[in-house]
């Protein structure tokens, strides 16, 4: 079998399942204990919070773990409405209540991961904020600058958009929409604008810079990048206290009371390593996915010809290194019909999360014809995928096209 | 070194090592993803849920995993919560709104672990509900049926107790009072009064069975009987939908929609593993356990005489078979102070969570004076904790206490 649905979920190194390892067998103490058995699990747990720090260019204070992506994209958008909050409380206080009508209000894209889509429908469906969902451009694949910056308004508090999307691998210009939010003259009566990005499919394929990015808030998740299935959320200069991170969890106060819960320092162990690895590869990584992924496309054309179009691949768009989302055009070659007849390629349509025989609502949402985003697949290679396991899936595809055309 | 702090974390079983490491490495697949690589967790996870829900005298379907015990706590905390929030928007719908201005009502006890109390504190904190903290009683260092009774209001919606209390070890009376709750008669205008218990400290050192305690809602945790750092919440009747669960995270959709987030497959297998071991030898556990503790503590008093007091060893009170809370009388005996000059022993002189240079609280709840508990350790064996390893322990401690006195 030939996998290359690393975008769902990546295997671990295995220096990852080394770590986790060592640390569940050796490192099996409560942290909070002051003898030597909690304190090892200190030590490996500061060591893990410096790799995640080195791979994004933040401070080890600036993050915290959690137990996953979408816990930190829940506690990162749950802070943008309490944040909100107390500012609004603050004004009302100062006796300068002009803008109080108004709820929290959050700009965000139509193709994010269900953790970020599902909670500011949430935030909606109860009254407790006002969102934009900006459509992704047609033509890039992308939200434009414009389209973000137009949207905000006096009560905007947090802007959320993904670093890349999930299915077609489209990255998001989020330097530029941060830097254009940045130059925006907020009156005093307006609230500061949070940036945040989900960086799940970003880690691990290009280089993620926190500076670079100019985000404030960014979310790690782990099973993305050959780590286990923890994460962490990174926040600028959390250590001093500059921007807010509101906890979800109330109990021992771990991770300096905002994360509360007896850390899993097995799996933290295992995340540390997986950035340690990233922090020293990535480039390499980076550049050994995009020339599998090349190869992948360039064979596709060769023996599909125009019965092949990729989905993402937009003029002017970059894309992470590693997916390609391909439609086989043609009646009955549905997506999910094409996996079924697969005998070596392991795929899928788009998210996992997702319903398996519908049409994408991301190929949708950027504008890609019923017809064809039925008919895709989203193939996305990891770091050890060969020109060979190339060779073998795109063999795989053509009987499983021929089969379900033939009569 | 002999680590007797069992109550703060336990190692893991080999075996669990093993499923953990096993299902990291072989079943890495989304569990979302149809093809084989998911379906493989899927069926761990399956495993998994089956043997937790053993352990406890549950269905499958009643079982949600969780990251921990504090998620646990707080997700079931929130549910009661919602669920009298909703109960009431159901009362005013219907037109019969004569309660409306009461918020709920919690009832607990003023020993429960941080992931309970700062919880409900917040909610009281934060205007969100009213809260009864039942002090222990100083004769038997439990609840009594009957205060908890007496504090039932119109408006009580959750009574929440832990199971056995972790610096103590004393059983609750959980079963009594979830008779006598279920007895009380409710009038049309009064919620349901839902009950929850957190069996951190009683899950494999005695036998938990969700309709022995007559609990509608229990914490796991795993760290405590030999299992890796995540939980589980048991719910009555999940799958029928009798009685609600909130979810705190919105995303995927995984856990039924009760719990979105990537299922954590390796972690979710060792639990499964810890608990199926609990389910085979909780009865040898819990003898083995029951034994050595009787063993330290005649050898304490052998060796100390009328120096050392046990609390919670209290007349007509059971506690769990590993837990031995004991002070050392004197002058500058203070439990931290003789915990610094031990050699051998490992352990805590109270919950990890909290400084260790103060008394303990939860000691000074149940009525233990101040020189008396901040003179406290506490003591937990484990299952495999020897008769040798007691006497190195009480050596240890006989030099300690000497150095501290000797002028």
């Amino acid at each position: 079998m030939v996998y290359l649905d690393y975008n769902a979920t990546t295997p671990l190194e295995p220096e990852v399942l080394d770590a986790i390892h060592h640390a569940l067998a050796e490192a099996w103490g409560n942290p909070s204990s002051s003898y030597e058995e909690g304190q090892k699990a200190k030590t490996i747990i500061a060591q893990a919070r410096s790799h995640l720090a080195k791979m994004i260019g933040a401070n080890p204070s600036d993050i915290v773990f959690t137990s996953g992506g979408t816990e930190g994209n829940n506690m990162i958008l749950q802070t943008g409405l309490r944040y909100y909050e107390n500012w609004r409380k603050s004004l009302t206080e100062a006796g300068d209540g002009d803008n109080m009508n108004h709820l929290p209000h959050f700009i965000t894209s139509n193709m994010e991961h269900d953790s970020i889509k599902h909670v500011l429908e949430h935030f909606q469906e109860t009254g407790q904020a006002e969102v934009t969902f900006i459509p992704a451009s047609t033509k890039t694949g992308r939200v434009s600058v414009e389209s973000v910056v137009e949207a905000i308004k006096p009560n905007t508090c947090m802007i959320t958009i993904m670093s890349a999307n999930n299915e077609t691998g489209v990255i998001q210009p989020l330097d530029k929409i941060s830097a254009n939010v940045r130059l925006m003259k907020r009156g005093p009566r307006e609230s500061k604008i949070l940036m945040h990005t989900d960086a799940a499919q970003t880690l691990g394929k290009i280089p993620v810079d926190v500076f670079d990015l100019d985000v404030d808030y960014l979310t790690i998740v782990g099973h993305k990048f050959y780590g286990p299935r923890i994460g962490a959320v990174y926040v600028r200069d959390l250590g001093s206290g500059t921007l807010p991170l509101y906890p979800i969890f109330f109990g021992g106060g771990q991770e300096r009371n905002f994360r509360s819960g007896t850390e899993n320092t097995g799996m933290i162990a295992g995340l540390g390593k997986a950035a340690e690895i990233v922090c020293h590869n990535c480039r390499s990584h980076e550049i050994a996915m995009r020339n599998v992924r090349a190869y992948l496309e360039e064979k596709l054309k060769v023996t599909f010809g125009d019965s092949v179009v990729f989905n993402g691949k937009l003029e002017g768009s970059e894309r992470i290194p590693n997916t390609c989302n391909v439609s086989f055009l043609g009646e009955g070659l549905e997506g999910y019909k094409i996996l079924a007849k697969c005998q070596v390629l392991q795929a899928s349509i788009g998210a996992a999360c997702h319903a398996q025989n519908r049409p994408s609502p991301i190929l949708l949402a950027i504008g890609v014809p019923v017809h064809i985003a039925r008919n895709a697949l989203r193939l996305s290679v990891g770091r050890y995928t060969t020109m060979s396991d190339i060779d073998r899936v795109v063999a795989d595809l053509k009987q499983a096209v021929e089969h379900l055309q033939s009569p």
